[in-house]
């Protein structure tokens, strides 16, 4: 008996099929589920069926949402004049706590990535286009991740949307808030001096 | 909005609430079971429903099993005159992976831990002691770990068992196959010393 009996196998197979949880992992997580008492066990199946049921894509903005038309977009104290493109529902939830933008949001679910076979077809880039037909918009601000694929996607998407004629602006690059310089990678560092703002 | 949408955070907390998974990798696996096709995620709940409905103690040796009796129990091949006390289902598969064990097993499933408020009423201890009673069993091994909650279990259930009348051994201590002495610590060195053999 060099395994576990079949159905504890295929729960700890399942377990280890999810992303960056390995082998041993995934027998903890099987051996802890089977030890839950039965409400919990329960629970959790319900949230697993309730999250994949109730929740989809925003019509307006593609972000996850429970509601006919997400919460930010059916605001009506949101400027809808600036779209903040962004490329995960995570990123949403960073900005919004910040609590300084007041504008709306576009999650491109992904970013361009040819090595990974991504194109622009694969995220919701066509979706942001539809939302430039009427000219109430007047900003995108591009605010994927400062990675490869991130500019990329950036660098991209303002060349599609510059001859539509709106404004695109990038986040600010440069050194973050309570860092030390000396720990600064060049490029950041490079980025921070072109960047540089009268005091 | 400074969190996702309720059915998503209940599934994120679904996730974080399992052991070892921080609120990070409780989002990325709960965007993960959202991204799963519907086979996937009914394979992932099905795995769940299942292991838990078949999966139960063997009443023998208290493993965990799918039948009404283990395979190692109910196996004619084993020699039901020794038992190897482990501490987990865990440690059984791994004592059956040296292909060199051929008696039968009892799991614990823990160790006496004053500190954690496990005491033996709380492990498997009275099922090993009511196997004793047919004059069979000749030899118990106590392989639990040689953590201080090991020894102590090992130490405590020796002296209940041994007024029965059989044989409790416990595995050897000493420095792992293919170690450098010299990163073994003190107390593993002393008992190899203490516990060497005739060449």
């Amino acid at each position: 008996m060099d395994n576990f009996a079949a159905p504890l196998e295929e729960l700890i197979d399942s377990f280890a099929s999810l992303p960056s949880i390995g082998r041993k992992s995934a027998q903890r997580l099987a051996f802890h589920m089977l030890s839950m008492d039965d409400a919990s066990a329960q629970k959790f199946i319900d949230s697993v069926t309730n999250a994949r049921s109730k929740i989809h894509r925003c019509p307006v903005c593609c972000n996850l949402t429970d509601k006919d038309i997400c919460s930010i977009c059916s605001s009506p104290s949101r400027n809808k004049s600036t779209i903040c493109v962004v490329e995960n529902p995570k990123d949403v939830i960073a900005i919004e706590k910040t609590h300084e933008y007041n504008g709306v949001y576009h999650v491109l679910h992904g970013a361009i990535s040819p090595l990974n076979d991504i194109g622009v077809e694969d995220i919701c880039a066509k979706e942001l286009i539809l939302r430039l037909q009427d000219d109430s918009v007047k900003e995108i601000i591009m605010a994927t991740n400062t990675t490869v694929e991130g500019e990329a996607t950036a660098v991209y998407l303002s060349h599609l949307l510059k001859p539509i004629g709106v404004k695109v602006t990038r986040l600010a690059y440069g050194v973050p808030v309570g860092a030390d310089l000396e720990y600064a990678d060049e490029v950041t560092l490079v980025r921070a001096i072109e960047g540089r703002q009268e005091l």
